[in-house]
C-alpha cells in the first residue's frame, strides 16, 4: 500500500520548518520519495505524481525542492517494477549529489582565496562558509567581515560558526557594507536560486552588496550547488520573491500605528555583478546557467521536452 | 565674574546627550556663549576663548557646533565693551539662523516633490522630514518608504512621526533599499556634514542608498542647513568618522566569543551621487560647497584668514 | 524538369517586397525550395544549389533567409531519390519551425510580464507584440508605450494593432524615449539578427533605447526565433548594416540643396545591455548565442564543417 | 497715460507665436517695457508691475522672458522720475545683452572646435549654429550631422541654414544618433533653460544624445546666454516641461483609434553629461550655474532677496 | 630504452628560453613527447608520466604547455602498443592544431576589420599580428598604433614586423593609450591564458587598455588559440601572475638605493571589457570559455573526470 | 635705458631649458620683469609690453608663465612713476606667491593622507611630493608606488627623492598601474594646467591612471598652485598639447624604418575623475576652477575685461 502518511508527515516537517535550508529540504524530499516508492505496488506513475505534488506544494517556490522531486521523477522503465527500481536509484543518486556537492564547492572555492585576504559574507550560507573554512584550514591567514543580515540576524549564526573555527571575524550592520568595501578583497555568498540568465536570487541585501563590490572592483563570488539552478526560468517563469511576516521587522507598537511593513526575503543580483559561480562541477561564469540547466539538470533544448509543472512558480 | 559654571553645565548636557541633534547642539552652544558673554567683565577675548574650547571639546568632530562657536567668535570691536555687544549680537543672529533655516529648507525642498511620488528616506533627519511634511501639507499625494536604520532604529522615530501626520509610510530593513528602488521617485536625506568637495557625511548606509539611486537614475536630494558645511575641510582636514559602542550592534553573548564589531556612525557619499543640496539659501549643486564655506560662513580665500582651530578635526 | 521559373518568381516577390518580414521571407524560401525539389529529377545537388543561390541573392544580408536555405540544404542521402525526400522533409520541418516559434515565444515571454507593468516597444515586431498580446489576453493589466520609429513610422502599425486588441497604448516620438523611461517597467523588442557574441541587430534606434533602459535599470528583453541567430558571425563575418533611400528621410527640397542623408536601417546593441533573449526553445542570456548557433542551427565546432557561403555577408 | 494697449499687443504677438524663440521673446519684452515705461507718468511701480505680469503670463514657463522682465524691474530710484530713467536704461542694457551675447558665444565656442572635426547638433539653436558657422568662417574644415528633430523637423531648418553657408551637412533621423556617434568629435546644442544644479532643459531628445555622447567619450557642449539660467530653480522650483499638441505627432486616423499621444517639448540632461557651457561671459562648467544666477542675474544669497514671483513656474 | 636525455634536453631549451612563445613551447613539448614515446618499450604509462612531469615543470604556470602535455597524455589503449600508437597520433594531432590555428584565426579575425580602420595593439602577439596582416593583404587600408610595451619593448618587434609588411604604423609609449583612443577603431591583442570565466591573462598593461577602450566604446578583440584556455581554472585555480626581474625595469643605480621594483609580467582583463575572442574554431564571446574547456579540451562536466595535476597552478 | 638685453638673456635661459619646471619659469619671469622695470625710465607701458611678449613667446603654451606675466602687467598708476612702483610690487608679490604656495599645499594636502596608506604618484611633481613628504615627516607610516613615467623616466627622479627621505618606495612600469590599483589608497599627482571646466592637463598617462582609480573607487587628488589655472580657457581656448621629439621614444633604427612616433607630453583628465584639487588657498573640487580664475587670478566676469593676449594659446 502506498504510504501516503509518510509523505504527509514529511510535508508537515517542511511546512513547520522542522526541516529547513534549501539543501536539507531537497535531500529530505528525495529520501521521502525513495521510501514512498518502496511502498508502491501498482499504478506507480500516478502514485508517485501524487506524492510529488504533496511535497512540491509545501514550498512551491523552492528551486532545490523542485529539482530534487523532478530528478527522481525522471525515472524510466518498461513496467512498474523497472520504474520503481529506477526511481529509487535516482533518489539515492540525488542524495549523494547533495552530500558531496558542498564539500566539492569548498575545495574549488578555497583555491580562489589568497593568503591575507579579508572576505565579506552575507547571511548564513553553509556552502559559502564551507569555502571560507576550507581556505582557513589550508592555513590561509584570512579574516571575515559578516553582515548581521536583518531582519532575522543570520549573521549572528555566521560569526558564531566562524569564531568557533578560530577565524578572525568582524560583525557589521547591513548599512555599513559600502563603508568597509575598501578593506575587502572578495565577497562570497551562497544562493537560493540561479536563473537561466545568470541572475542570483539570494537573501535580501545581496544585490546591494554586489553593487558596492562592483563599484570598488572587488570580486563577487557565488557558491551554488547545481540543483539551485532554476529550470523553470528557462521557460520564462519569473522567480517569485516571498514576502515574510511584518513582525520580523517591526514591533507591534509600530504596526498598530498603521505603518506598512514590506519584508521581501530575497532580492535579485544581475549577472553583470557576479564574477564567478562556484558549483560542485567547477567554477563557471553566471552566463553558463543555461548550459547547467540543460546538461546537468536534463531540461532539453526543445520545448516539447518540458514535462515539469511550471505552475509551481506562479 | 565670568560664569564658567554655566559653560560647564552646558558642556555636560551635550556630553551626556541631554541635548542632541546637530542643530539643537549648535543652537545651544550659541545660547550658552551669549549668556556667558553677558557675565564677562574683562579680558573678554581670553575668557571667550576658554569657554569656546570647553564647548568645542564636548563633540570635537561636530561641524555644526564648530560653526556655531566660530560664528560667535568672529565678533569684532575696539574694546571689550564693543566686543561683548557684537558677540551677543552674533550669537542671537546664529540662533535666528537655526530657527528659520529648517522651515525655509522645507519650503524650498517641497517644491521639488511632485504629486504622486514615493520618497525614500534614511535615518531620522528633522530637516528631510520637514521637506516631506511641507509637501504633504500642500496637498501633494505622496508616500514614504523609511529604512529602519540599524543599529539605533531611528527609522522607527521617522515612521511614527510620518504616521502621526497621516502620510502613508512603509518601513523596510536597510538591506531592502535596492529591492524597492524601482518604486522610488526621489531619495531625500539629511546631512551631518558637507565637505568642501561636496561629499556628504551622513548616517551609516546613506552612501549605499545613494549608489542604488544612481544605478536606477533616481534623484538623490540632501537637506542641509549651511552651518553643516565644514570649513575645516577647505584646509585639508578629513572628516573623522566616529565609531560607536559595539553593544549597539551585537549582544553580549556574541561579543564574548571574541567576535569584533565595527560600528561607524557615518559614511561618505561622493558628490557625483548627489543631485542637489537644499539649503536655507537655495537649492545648490554639491560642488558649490566651497562657495558656501567662503561666502556664507566667512572663511576667506587666503589661508592667512584661517583663524579657527583645525586640530579639533584630528 | 527543374522548375526554375518558380524559383525566379519567388525571388521576384522577395525583391519587390511583395513578401516581406524576416520570418515570412524565410518560410517562403523554404516553401519554394520544397516545391522546386519536387520538380527535380536528376542532378539534385547542382539544381538545388542553383535554386538556393537565386533565392539567397534576393536579400544577401538577411539571416533568416540564410538559415532557411541552409537548413533545407543540409539534406542527406545516398542517392538523388533519398536526398530529394530528405530535402522536402527538412523544408517542411523548417516551415513548422516558423509556424510554431512565434506562439511559443509569446507564451514564454508573457510569463515575464507582471500585472500593472508599462512596456515600451520599438518598431513593429510581430514576435514582440505576440508577447505583449499574450500577456494582455491572460488578463494582465498592462500599458504600452510605442515609438513612432522614423523614418518609416512602423510605430503607427504597432499602435493600431495594439489598440485593436484593446490594450492602452501611447505613441511617442523616438527622441522621447529617455524622458519616459522612468515610467517604463520593461522594454521588449524583436530582432533582425543575433550575432555570435550576443549582439542584437535591430531597427535603427534600438541601441539607444537599450542604453537608456540600462541607465535606468529597466530590463531589456529581446524576442527572437532561433533562426535569427547568425552562423556567419561565428566565422568572423560582420553583419552588414543596410542603408536605405535618402527619400525616406528628407523631402526633395532638402536633397536638392546638397544636404547628404544617411539612413541606416539597423543598429547594433551590445550584449551588456540585453537582459534576456526569449526564443522558442526558452529564455536565454545573449551570451548563449554561440550555443544556439552550434547546437540548434547545426554549425559545428570545427571550421572544416563550415559549408555555407559566407560571402553573402560581405 | 500708460499705454497698456501696446503691452497687450506685444503679449498677443508672443502668444500667437508671431514673435518666437527664447532670445527674441526676451528682447521683445524688454523693448515693450521700455516703450511702455516712457508712457507712464505716475504710479510707476504699480503700472510697471501690471505690464510685467501681462507679459509674463504669455509664456509663464519661459526663463528668458522671466529674466528679461525681472532685469528691467530691478530698476531703482528715489522717485518716479528716477525709476523711469533707470528702467529705460536697464531695458536698453538688456537689449544690448541679447544683441551681443550670441556673437560672443560664437567667438568663444568656435575656439573649442578643431580643424577636421565632425559636429553633431540637434534641433535648430541659432546660438549653437553661430558657434559652428564662426568656426567654419575661420577656415576650419568641419562637417555637421544634424538630427531631423521630430516632431517639428527643426533639423530641416538647420541643414538648410548650414547648406546655405556651404558647410558639408548630413541629415539623420533622431534614432540614428548612437549609430553615428563613433564618427562624431563633438556635440553642440543650444539651451532652453539651465537650472541651478547645472541641468540642461532643451528640445526633447537632447538628453539621450548626451547619454550616447558620454557612452562614447565624445564632448558635449552647450551654448547658452546667461539669461537662460533659471533663478527660480535656486528657490526649489522644478522646471515645467510643456506638453504640446498630439497632432504634431500622430495623424487624426490614429488619434481616432483612442491611441494616446505624449508630446513633451523638452527633456532634462543632468550635469554629469555636460562638459562645458559656453556663455557670453566665458566657457564654464555646468556646476557654475549657481554662481551665474547669483552674480550675473542678481539673485542674492539670502532668501529674503527673492522678489520675483515664483508662481510662474508652477 | 626510454630516451629521457631527449626530454631533459628539451626541458633545458624551454628553461633557458631557447624555445619561447606560448605556441612554440606547446608544439615543442608535443614533439618531444612524440619522439620520446617512440623510444618507450615497456611501462608506457609510468615513463610517459615521468617525461610529462619533467616538461611541465619547466614552466609550471604556462597554460599552453599544460594543454599540450595533457592532450597527448589523454591517449587510450588496451595495451602499451596501442597506447603508444595513440599517444603518437595525439601528439601529431596537437602539432597540426598549433600549425593551423594561427592562420585560421587570421582569416576569421580579418573579416572583423573594416577598410580605413586604425587598430591599436599591445606587446607582440603573432596571432594578433596575423589578423592585422591578413586584413592588410586583403587590400584593406588600415593603420596600426603599437604601444612600446615596457619593460621589454616588444612593441619594437611589432612595429618592425608591420613596417616590413608596409603597414603604416605609429609607435607610442604605454601611457599614451587613452590619449589616442579617440582615433582608434578597434583594439586587437593576443592572449597568454583565458580563464573559465572569460578573463584574459595577457601582457601587463592589457587591462588598462581594455578599460580605456570600454570608456570610449571601442571594440576590444582578443586572438587566442583554444589551447590558451585554462582547464585548471574550471577547478578553481587562480592563474599565477609571474613577477620578473627588477633589472628589466630599473638600472642598478636605483636598485642600490633600496627602491623596490615590482615587475608583474601579466595582468587580468575581466570579461566585461572583451567584445569577442577569435579562436581557430570561430569568434566567440568570452563567456564561452567554459564550453571551450569542456568540449574542445575535453575536461568533463564531472569533477571525477579531472585527472590533470592542478598543483602546477599553485 | 630699458635693459632689453636682460630680458633676452632670460628668454634664452627658458628656451634652452636652463630654467625649467612650471613654477620656476613663472618665478623667473616675474623676477626678470621686476629687474627690467627698474631700468625703464619712460614709455613704461610700451616697454613693459615688449618685454612681456619676449618672455611669453619662449613658451607660448605655458599657463604658469602666462599667469606670472599677466599678474605683473596688471599694474596700475596715474603716471609712469606709479606704474613702475606698482609693477615692481606686483612682481614681488607673485614671487612670494610662488615661494609660499608649495609649502602651504604640502600642509593642506598632508592632512588628507592617513597613517598606513599606500600612495601612487606619476611623473615628478615637486608639489605632489611635498604633500607626501610632509605627511611622512609628520610621522605617518606611508608607502609610495611611483610609475617610471616614460618616455623621460621622471619616475626615477621621484624614487630617488623619496628614497632619500627614507620613504618606502616601489617603482613600476606605466602599464602596471591597474594591476597595483587594488593596493593603492590614494593617487596624488601634480598639474601642468587646470582648465576652466576643471579638467587637468598633466604628464601623459595621468588620465588613464585617473580612470583606473575611478574604476576601483580610489581617491584621485591633484596638487596645483592657483597660478596653474588657465584664464584663457575661460574664453574658450583649448589647451594645446605639445608633441615632443620622436627620439625620446624610439631609437634611430626604428625611426629609419619609416615608423611614425607620436609623443604627446600631456593628456587631459576630465573633472569627473578628480576628487579634489589641493591649492595653496585650500582644497577645492575641480568645478571651482572658474571661481579661482575669476577671483584669484582677476579675470573678470565680463568679456570686455579680458586684456591678455589669447593668441598665445593657438
Amino acid at each position: 500500500m502506498p504510504n501516503f502518511k509518510l509523505v504527509e508527515e514529511s510535508a508537515k516537517k517542511i511546512i513547520n520548518m522542522e526541516v529547513r535550508g534549501a539543501s536539507r529540504i531537497a535531500r529530505f524530499a528525495a529520501e521521502t520519495l525513495k521510501e514512498f516508492a518502496k511502498t508502491v505496488e501498482k499504478d506507480f506513475d500516478e502514485n508517485m505524481r501524487k506524492a510529488s505534488e504533496i511535497l512540491m506544494n509545501t514550498r512551491p517556490t523552492a528551486v532545490s525542492l523542485f529539482n530534487a522531486i523532478n530528478y527522481v521523477m525522471m525515472y524510466k522503465g518498461e513496467n512498474d517494477e523497472e520504474k520503481k527500481a529506477d526511481a529509487i536509484r535516482r533518489a539515492e543518486e540525488f542524495i549523494r549529489w547533495v552530500d558531496t556537492a558542498k564539500q566539492k564547492i569548498g575545495e574549488i572555492g578555497a583555491k580562489r582565496i589568497k593568503d591575507g585576504w579579508t572576505i565579506l559574507t552575507h547571511c548564513n550560507s553553509s556552502t559559502a562558509l564551507m569555502v571560507i573554512k576550507t581556505a582557513f584550514r589550508q592555513g590561509k591567514n584570512i579574516e571575515v567581515i559578516a553582515t548581521e543580515s536583518r531582519p532575522r540576524y543570520q549573521g549572528h549564526l555566521t560569526v558564531k560558526e566562524l569564531a568557533g573555527e578560530g577565524i578572525p571575524t568582524t560583525l557589521i550592520v547591513d548599512s555599513a557594507v559600502r563603508y568597509f568595501m575598501k578593506d575587502v578583497d572578495c565577497v562570497i555568498v551562497g544562493a537560493d536560486t540561479i536563473t537561466v540568465n545568470g541572475a542570483l536570487i539570494n537573501k535580501i541585501g545581496t544585490s546591494q552588496i554586489a553593487l558596492c563590490a562592483r563599484e570598488s572592483r572587488v570580486p563577487f563570488m557565488v557558491c551554488a550547488e547545481t540543483y539551485k539552478f532554476s529550470p523553470a526560468t528557462l521557460f520564462g517563469e519569473l522567480v517569485v520573491i516571498e514576502e515574510r511576516d511584518a513582525r520580523e521587522v517591526a514591533p507591534e507598537e509600530i504596526l498598530n500605528l498603521g505603518v506598512k511593513v514590506r519584508n521581501p526575503a530575497f532580492d535579485v543580483t544581475p549577472r553583470e555583478y557576479i564574477d564567478l559561480i562556484v558549483t560542485e562541477i567547477g567554477a563557471i561564469p553566471p552566463e553558463m546557467a543555461y548550459v547547467i540547466i540543460r546538461e546537468r539538470l536534463g531540461y532539453g533544448l526543445e520545448m516539447g521536452e518540458l514535462k515539469v509543472s511550471a505552475k509551481h512558480f506562479d
